[in-house]
C-alpha cells in the first residue's frame, strides 16, 4: 500500500482554467514559458505596464485578433500571423515597429505543447521582425468558451520624418501595384481546413513586409498609400477606396499575379481569388511618373519579386471599381456581402 | 400572392460571422456603430494603422483582454473594464494616457443590442478617462466557439519626466497603502453569476485612476512603486513583490479596508478577501518618512477618500508576506495554487 501525496502536481500537459489566475499556475506559465522565450530589457520587470525610450516621430499604432482555424498550416501558424499581421499593419504606414503587445485567450484544455510550439512561433517571428515583445497577457476560459487558442497583438511603430502614407493621398492618376501573387494564405488555410491537397507548393504568405516597404521607399519617396489585403483580400482594400475617396478604380485581371495552384483552389471552392486574404502582400498607390521606379525597387527585394502593376485610378465613375477581363469585358468589382472564409487570420 | 425580394436584410438584431469579415456588413459594423461612437482625427482615416503627434517622453505600453461573465453587473460592464483595466495599468507607471487600441472578438448571435451597449459603455468611460480609441479591429466565431464576447483593449501612455515607478524600486521600509476597500469588484461580479444579493450597495469598483495617481504623485513625488490589484487580487500583488524582489512584506489584517457587504460575501463564499480582484484600487510602496503626505494626498481625492496605510516593507524573511490578524496571530500569505473565481475581468 502506497501514500499518495495530495500536493497538486504543477507540471501540467494542458491549459487548466487555473493558468488564466492571478495565482500560482498563472505565474509558472509566466516564469516558465513566456519571459524566456521573449525575455528583453523592457518586459522583464514584469510591472503592469512596458517602459520604453523616448521616441522622436509620430507614432503608429495598430491592433489586430487572430481567431484562424486551424491554429497550424502550411507556412505558418497563429503565432506568426499575430506578429507578422501587426507588424504589416505598422508599415503600411511606412512606421518601423518598435513594440508589440501579445495577449492569448487559451481555452480550457488546450495542449500544453500546442501553446509552447505557439509561443516559439511567435518569438521567431518577432526576431525576424527585429521587434520585441514588451508586454503581455494571458486569460483562460472554460472549455466550450473558447476554441483553443485566440491571440491579440497590438503594436507601435515610429514614422520617419517626412513619411506621410496614407489612404487620403490617393489621387485620380495613380497606378496600382501589388508586391506578388494573390490569394496564398486563404487558400492554404482553406485547403487545410478541408484536408485538401491542391499540388504545387500551397503555401500561406505570411510575412514581414517592413523590410519590403522600407526597400520601397527608399527608391521611391513618393508613394502616395499602401495596403496589406487580408480579409477581403484585394478587392476589400480596393472597394474601401474607391469608396471612401470617390475615385474611380480599373484593374486589369489578367496583370493581377496568382499562383497556379491557388487559381485551381478558387476554381474548385468557387471563390474569385480578388475576395480571398494574403498575409504578406502589399498593394501601392503610386503617381503614375514613379510606378517604374517603385516597381523596380519592390522588385529588387525578395519579398516583391513577382511586383506587377494591376491598374489605375481616375475621377470616374466616383467609388467604382472596375476589372476588365482577359477577353475585354468589364465588370464592378463590389464588397461582398459577406465572406466565403470565415476565420481566415 | 406576394413576391418577398431576395435581398439579403441588412439590419440585423444580432451578430452575424460576416460581421467580422472583410466584406459589406463589417465595413457596416464599422462605418454605423463603431466610427460613429469613437470618431477622431487619428482614427478617421481608417487606416491599417493609428498615426499619432510625436511625444516627448518615455512611452508606456500595456495590454488586457477582458473575458468577464457576465457582460454586465452592478456598477460597469465589460466595455468600462476594458478601458479602466488598461488605464490603470498604464497609470501605475505614472503615465499619462494618451491612446487605446479597441479589439472585439464576438461570438456568432450575440444580440446588436448587447454590442451597442458595450461600445457606449466603451465609449463613455474613454471620455471619462479623456483618451482616444484610435485604432481597432473586428473579428466573429461560430456559435460554440467563444462565449458572447471577449475584449481586447492596449494603450499607449507617456511618461512624464523624473518619474521612475516600478517593483524594482521597493526597498526595505517603504510604508504599503492602499487607496480604498478590497474585493468590491470580485465579490460584485460573483454574486450577480449566482443570482445572490448581499445587501448594502455592492458594487463594481472599475473606474480610471490616473486621476488619483497624478494627485498622489503630485503631492508627494517620491512614491517608489503603484500596482493595481486585479486578478489575485491584494495578495497576488504583495506576493509577487516580496517573491521577485525577495523582501518581507508585513500586513496588519485589521487595517485592510473591506466594505461589510463584501465581507459578507466572502464569508458566504468562503474566499479570503485578500484574493479577490479589484478593477478602482491601487497598492502604493512608498518610503517611510513620506507615508503620511501621501496617504494625504490619496484621501484629498474621491477615489482615494479611505485610503490607508496597510503594512511595511522588511529585508527579511526575503520572499514572504506575512499577515498579523486581530487577535495577534501571524500568518503566511501566499499565491494560491489557482484562483477561486475564474472570468472575474
Amino acid at each position: 500500500m502506497s501514500f499518495d501525496c495530495p500536493l497538486p502536481i504543477r507540471e501540467r500537459d494542458c491549459i487548466l482554467l487555473a493558468h488564466g489566475s492571478g495565482g500560482r499556475l498563472g505565474a509558472e506559465l509566466v516564469e516558465r514559458i513566456l519571459l524566456p522565450a521573449f525575455r528583453n530589457p523592457a518586459l522583464e520587470p514584469l510591472d503592469d505596464q512596458a517602459v520604453l525610450p523616448a521616441q522622436s516621430g509620430r507614432l503608429a499604432f495598430s491592433t489586430d485578433s487572430y481567431v484562424v482555424t486551424p491554429l497550424f498550416f502550411p507556412g505558418g501558424d497563429i503565432g506568426e500571423l499575430a506578429v507578422n499581421g501587426t507588424v504589416n499593419d505598422l508599415a503600411m504606414g511606412g512606421a518601423k515597429p518598435i513594440a508589440l503587445s501579445l495577449a492569448f485567450i487559451l481555452e480550457e484544455g488546450l495542449s500544453m505543447d500546442d501553446f509552447r510550439r505557439v509561443v516559439k512561433s511567435v518569438r521567431n517571428a518577432a526576431m525576424r521582425a527585429e521587434v520585441p515583445i514588451v508586454t503581455g497577457d494571458t486569460k483562460v476560459v472554460g472549455a466550450g468558451n473558447g476554441d483553443k487558442m485566440f491571440v491579440n497583438t497590438a503594436g507601435i511603430g515610429v514614422v520617419p520624418e517626412g513619411c506621410a502614407l496614407g489612404s487620403t493621398h490617393v489621387r485620380p492618376g495613380d497606378a496600382i501595384l501589388v508586391s506578388g501573387t494573390i490569394g496564398d494564405h486563404g487558400i492554404t488555410v482553406l485547403a487545410q481546413r478541408q484536408g485538401l491537397s491542391l499540388g504545387g507548393n500551397l503555401t500561406s504568405d505570411t510575412a514581414s513586409l517592413y523590410p519590403l516597404v522600407r526597400t520601397l521607399l527608399d527608391g521611391c519617396p513618393g508613394v502616395h498609400a499602401l495596403r496589406d489585403p487580408t480579409r477581403g483580400g484585394l478587392a476589400a482594400v480596393l472597394c474601401e477606396i474607391a469608396s471612401r475617396r470617390k475615385l474611380g478604380i480599373h484593374i486589369d485581371e489578367a496583370s493581377v499575379p496568382i499562383d497556379e495552384s491557388v487559381r485551381g483552389g478558387c476554381e474548385l471552392f468557387g471563390i474569385d481569388p480578388f475576395y480571398v486574404a494574403n498575409e504578406g502582400k502589399l498593394v501601392a498607390f503610386v503617381p503614375e511618373a514613379l510606378a517604374d521606379s517603385a516597381l523596380e525597387a519592390l522588385r529588387s527585394h525578395p519579398l516583391g519579386r513577382r511586383a506587377t502593376r494591376i491598374g489605375h485610378v481616375t475621377a470616374d465613375p466616383p467609388g467604382v471599381v472596375l476589372v476588365r477581363s482577359p477577353l475585354g469585358g468589364e465588370r464592378v468589382l463590389d464588397l461582398p456581402f459577406t465572406e466565403p472564409l470565415p476565420r481566415i487570420c
